[in-house]
């Protein structure tokens, strides 16, 4: 357990230590992420206005060292959603903050208007410094200067030039173990909450001690070992598995097979150049160029999903080229060459944007009649308009839906303003009931109904049957509860098939916290945590009528397998109100 | 009554002529439009997608000759608020729809992508005609040239170059007497839900037969005439009274010494130079130039509130500079130029844009550095990029909310996406109720308390009072009527305070329907309006935590009176809930 709390007044430009109330203890991630945003923010506050905070919060487990649990949680309301956001990060910055005792940083407060400053955390104390000389830079190249004059022993979270215009879709980038800026809270525009406080980095030093407590060192050990093993064994999680031999990306031939990775704006659900940018051809190019493959994204990784891509001539190390990634900015765009689409996703990481969203508002765009599909030089010329902050630039930076209002397009696929991830609803029903009913908006990591749905993990189920609301809610809280751990996601492949896995899992919790919490607690503490965020939502004026996908989805069947997101408002609404 | 209805299905390119269903017969206007969007639009829909439909209803009255009947409704959902939306404008097009035996024209699916269409109704039936020509044409020179194709004795709807843009604050222009593009149905953009559908205009010939029918002419005749005297009787109403003598714009100098006229984005509530666009000098202006003051908007006005504004050699003659306009683009922009505000309000006018939105849009890019406060050369060229349609133009259209998002402003004067008009709801706190809880977003005339608060008609209340639910609920259920029955909103001035006014009004409606309601009927009836609107409104999403004013105008004290918006959620939401 971590013991501090860090308050951080951009108006006054303090830094305050505060002991963790005793109610907070036993949080971590998300949970505490949540709870602080719903204790402190007015749930009618204006996303960039005085009221609203952002914070930041390792998981329960997180510099505990146990396996894959290098997860970082950033929490507000989002600018993106207009509700609660907590939006999830695999880093090294995670471990730091952990390492330091630090449980929370809270940002409150604004600034002078368009002053920046940076939260220097080191062994001798926290300070704000002025970072103005930052501002219009992209994050790879402030990345390196940070490094130049803090040192390379830090670990950064930053606010890029798309913050800066305050836009929806800015996230928070963070350093992946190479000290580059690859790591994201992407989604819901954490990154313009952050900059609208005038906080552009926080630059945290490593640290030797581990100032992180575990309280049952025993328990924790015991349940650490027996993660690991199921780490190890499960097909999806080991040592030259899925996962770790092609990264998040070898979904593309998988999905694309189901008919459900969505092209050109969602219009198709297949198209046989999907395999052009498939995680296996992207795993051969990365092998012919000398690039990384596999990769950790945080020290604690056992699956190492992660990669580091290159341009063609093995220069210019980019980072990962995710999944969701490569879909969105990819087949979504009619664009089926990874060399585009590796440039986009660096214009993302460089500009502080989230991919998902990025890749949806180009393909809204074209949509619109911007430019044309597959036009990759056209898509790439749309991200110098954000470098240069034109009203184009502006327009796009706020993401699909937005994009789609300015060039008059009715088919956006958002759910609550988010943009929906690489899986299309309507041949897979259950991931749309996530994506319909989640307080996050349009969200897969929210509850992954694709692991018994396409990939047989977790039990089995049929993807066009449209009684999905038990498989979402279950997925969800057990979502609510890893993100609060501090674990990765992918360890719920291997918790959900091995029972040791859960068991394991559990027990760290419980090792680190000193509690004695079932399989059936740490399942009610996921809903705990999702009735709280959908409190805030429904004061924020989110209402159940917000829990569906958008009308177009209804209207058009999607080929080949010619399917309609038939799944009844009554069954979403089930998802909750039989909770 | 009118006993036909016209059903425009732009995906076949057909018009068809239906009856009026029973449960129809008695309805008019608002209350007609209101209730076919919600048989007929599902509330889910995108508004600019397949299902939504834009409905025109002339009232109940309309067409009968009673005095001030000269206004239609526009209907649908509005792309602005989200919600279901009625924009009320006066103009001689609702008499001729009337006397040609239209009750209402429903406006439904889309014709093929960039398509558009004119609908001529004549005496030779309807015609759907291509009506390309006229794309990105402003709408004085095409009524001018519509004009010249088919006759002068025609009244015309149209939706402008914003319309094309889709955007949401695209109004739809109706003709005013001398048949330029002045008249509108400004709020809510309903513009871009006409020109979504493909159509362009509605072209309607003037008629000598009159086929609306008044089914008990005695009860009619008698009303019409107490509804006449008591307006030819009363101060604000009669000849040579506030409104004859000054029009709408006699507020600015009242509004602005009670500390409620916004200055500069609602950061002020009064300032001296507002005295330079008043009403008083806005007449002598009028009468320098040879323009027209007093001026009927339609036929059977008796109040004559209107006027034709003229550029300062006294040519261009551009229509009325309303109140609300003079305000939204002066100072609320800190502009206090009445030609400035000319030429903006003739760009609305000519873009087919909203005033009080535009000029709240305007005054949101000032607040977020677009251009500095008070640049009126600025606010013009602003215009010009709509008119080129380019990005900045697209962000524009959409209006101050979008506006601002684009900018990152958090100070945006909207509720439900619509901006306020032109008095603070801080120092006045009753129109405040009724801009947060009316279903059409921010709307003055949805409940028009400022009378009773300022001006002491219809009785009087202290402007600083939060207890106001009871008031705006009456004026709102008042209003729906009123618009129901085609009446201008001003006779409310005469029937509040004169009781054989309020007897004459409500037997010109008994009259023409053959009914014998009585004025708690007319009450309920509008109650009855407003609750299917806000179940329109429910489940398209809109929950009672929209029914709230922006959180900045709680946050900050409105100089000189330094109030903030005080009024209690409880006694927002009691204005239904205890309905």
């Amino acid at each position: 357990m971590c013991s501090k709390m860090l308050r951080v007044n951009m108006e006054e430009l303090t830094v305050t230590t505060e002991e963790v109330p005793e109610e907070y203890e036993k949080l971590g991630g998300r949970g505490l992420t949540s709870r602080i945003v719903n204790d402190e923010v007015p749930p009618k506050a204006h996303p960039l206005g005085p009221n609203n905070k952002v914070v930041f919060a390792p998981g329960i487990v997180t510099g505990s060292g146990s396996p894959n649990s290098g997860r970082l949680s950033a929490g507000g309301k989002s600018p993106l959603t207009g509700g609660i956001k907590e939006s999830n990060a695999g880093t090294p910055f995670t471990k730091t903050l952990a390492r330091r005792g630090i449980k929370a940083i809270i940002v409150e407060g604004r600034a002078e208007k368009d002053k920046y400053y940076l939260l220097k955390l080191g062994d001798d104390g926290e300070d704000l410094i002025e970072a103005d000389k930052w501002i219009g830079k992209g994050l790879y190249e402030a990345y390196d200067e940070l490094h130049d004059e803090f040192g390379d022993d830090v670990e950064i979270a930053g606010a890029g030039i798309a913050a800066e215009l305050k836009a929806s879709n800015a996230g928070i980038s963070y350093t992946d173990p190479e000290g580059r800026s690859t790591r994201y809270s992407g989604r819901g525009g954490l990154g313009a909450v952050m900059a609208s406080r005038g906080l552009k980095f926080i630059v945290a030093e490593n640290t030797k001690e581990n100032r992180m407590e575990i309280k049952d060192k025993e328990t924790f050990d015991k349940g650490k070992k027996k993660l690991a093993n199921a780490l190890m064994e499960h097909d999806v999680t080991k040592k030259g598995g899925a996962l770790n031999s092609y990264g998040t990306s070898v979904l593309i031939n998988i999905i694309n097979e189901s008919g459900g990775l969505p092209q050109r704006n969602f219009s198709e659900g297949s198209d046989d150049r999907s395999a052009k940018v498939s995680g296996e051809r992207k795993a051969e190019l990365i092998k012919e160029r000398g690039g990384v493959r596999p990769h950790k994204c945080s020290p604690s990784c056992i699956i190492q999903c992660s990669e580091i891509w290159t341009k063609e001539d093995g220069k210019d190390p980019m980072g990962v080229l995710e999944y969701e990634s490569v879909w969105a900015l990819g087949p979504n765009c009619d664009i089926y060459d990874l060399d585009v689409i590796g440039e986009l996703n660096r214009a993302c990481n460089d500009l502080g944007l989230d991919t998902i969203e990025t890749g949806n508002t180009i393909a809204v765009a074209m949509e619109g009649g911007l430019l044309d599909f597959g036009d990759g030089e056209g898509a790439l010329k749309l991200m110098d308009e954000i470098y240069d902050k034109t009203a184009l630039g502006r327009i796009l930076a706020n993401g699909a839906e937005f994009t789609g209002e300015a060039f008059g397009v009715d088919r956006i696929p958002t759910v609550k303003g988010q943009s929906m991830p690489a899986y299309d609803p309507r041949p897979i029903k259950g991931i749309g009931v996530t994506y319909a009913t989640s307080p996050m908006g349009a969200d897969h990591t929210a509850g992954y109904a694709i692991a018994p749905e396409i990939m047989g993990v977790g039990g089995e189920a049929d993807p066009l049957d449209t009684k999905k609301a038990d498989l979402s809610r279950g997925l969800q809280q057990a979502t609510a509860m890893i993100d609060s751990a501090g674990y990765c996601l992918f360890i719920a492949f291997a918790i959900m098939d091995i029972d040791e896995g859960m068991e394991g899992m559990i027990e760290t919790v419980n090792g680190v916290l000193g509690t004695d919490y079932s399989a059936d607690d740490i399942m009610k503490m996921g809903m705990d945590i999702l009735e709280m965020e959908r409190e805030f939502n429904k004061k924020a004026g989110i209402s159940k009528e917000d829990d569906r996908v958008p009308e177009f989805m209804k209207e058009e069947k999607l080929p080949p397998l010619d399917e309609d997101f038939d799944v009844p408002d009554e069954e979403l609404d089930r998802v909750f109100e039989e909770a």
